[in-house]
């Protein structure tokens, strides 16, 4: 991903301290330096992010991605997110990205260390072509993310429900998948439940009914897979959000990796196994995905 | 930590990039922006790092932090480090930090998104006073890592044994432990042993032996606790590695966090019970730590 658009969001002078920035924006040349060494994101992945899908310059259901920073950063103890500023950001780095599909990441940094402010900016980058993906899907592997399906409720300080910048882990189990020779994985409980993908949520068919793994501590609520329920119930199938045993993953009729910008990529193996998939369902969903959503 | 002093490690232009930098470096402002927002540090705590200790210009055990490092760079599939040239940042870096104690963090980072090469960076601080927290020792909470104590070594992705970037959980319980009145946490599994402080070992004494979590996939070895075990021998103690339960470090005869720039510090609670502590033998452990070591 090389970026090609980033502003820095700046402090005002009667800023709050229990608030993220009322001040204003400074657009900045995404490739040229603009952190400290200093930066605890840097540092220790200390803050947290969204990633917002962009098509045709528009930039696809602002408010839920906006929702979920603010309760990620809830999570972490940082300031809230002046939401208002981070709308017109996100317009502005929108209207940056021109014709075609395009992702804008927002990041909230704890800041430098000992410092007054969190750091706050935004980028946007054309995507990458997702085509191939979302056309022939995807072989994951299911890998233990190490956890019991309780534990993220019982432990908040895993920061299991927060987007944070700390996903080494999120980056190594991609890597673990491409060595067993698949291209994306599904974490799944210690306990033998379906979690979630390292940067995606999954859906699966059963019959009529589609199902996602209940968002929880654990879990990460996706935008993309709140969107596409609302679709699915508009079209008159049913949802639900349900305990996912791996298994069920395997006797799925279909099943989905969802995200912001890949969009809905079918599972077409799982752990080796082949799983159905049905093309033309899978690029009405992508298609709907694509349309202008708020 | 303000950061006084900052080099860049820059690429030869001969790089094998199965390797990191056999290149120069590049003393820069450690205030002015240096790092660009497409660094995968910063956006997804995609690195490892070290902190080294540094007594009147004198950095120690650097031969042993850089095999940490290259140990993490492993389990993350980062090139192999350059020794030679990290040992000359560190000595340039170490240079620059005058009397007194102070910190060098070394990082790498997989650098620029698709770009060619890592990044990697040498900063260096003054150290925080923790005079009081030697002398006076720090509370401890324990806190639910989360994980089996098997986990660890069954998922590697989990990279449970690297020092990463990713270190906001370490961070979480930092707060979570200050939000329930104490000053740091103990990690322990979910099945009730002994793993780690956040940024710390775990080292506890029973009559004359002194115990540590067995170093394994899920603890890191502690460069400070390996020299400490080598002095307690030269003392006359036993030393072991085991499996430490909770009730081992609650009736424990004293226990100390060790890091490579707090030292030894006494842990004087668990969960709130007091826990004996002997200032004048923590003393001379410090004194020894703060004497030049290699």
């Amino acid at each position: 991903m090389t970026w090609r658009f980033a502003l820095v969001i700046e402090p005002a002078a009667s800023d709050d301290p229990r608030h993220d920035f009322a001040g204003t924006f400074t657009v900045i040349d995404a490739s040229a330096p603009a952190l400290t060494v200093g930066e605890l994101s840097t540092q220790r992945g200390d803050g947290v992010f969204e990633s917002i899908g962009v098509v045709d310059g528009h930039a696809q259901e602002v408010a839920a991605h906006l929702e979920r920073l603010t309760h990620s950063a809830a999570l972490c103890d940082l300031p809230v997110p002046h939401l208002e500023q981070w709308r017109q950001a996100v317009a502005v780095a929108a209207a940056a990205c021109g014709p075609g599909e395009a992702v804008i990441k927002l990041i909230l940094s704890r800041g430098i260390e000992h410092g007054p402010t969190p750091t706050a900016w935004v980028i946007a980058a054309p995507a990458a072509d997702n085509t191939s993906a979302r056309e022939r899907g995807v072989r994951v592997v299911t890998l233990d993310r190490g956890y019991g399906i309780d534990t993220p409720s019982r432990a908040p300080w895993l920061l299991l429900g927060a987007k944070t910048l700390s996903y080494a882990v999120n980056m190594a189990a991609i890597r673990e998948a491409k060595r067993r020779g698949a291209d994306d994985a599904v974490f799944v409980s210690s306990d033998g439940f379906v979690l979630e993908g390292p940067t995606s949520s999954v859906i699966l068919r059963r019959g009529d009914v589609f199902v996602t793994p209940t968002p929880g501590a654990g879990i990460l609520h996706g935008t993309t897979q709140l969107s596409l329920f609302d679709e699915l119930e508009r079209r008159g199938f049913q949802t639900a959000y349900e305990d996912v045993p791996v298994a069920a993953l395997r006797e799925a009729d279909a099943a989905w990796l969802v995200s912001s910008v890949r969009l809905a990529v079918p599972v077409v193996a799982v752990d080796g196994e082949p799983l159905p998939f049905d093309p033309p369902f899978t690029g009405s969903l992508n298609a709907y995905l694509l349309s202008p959503r708020d």
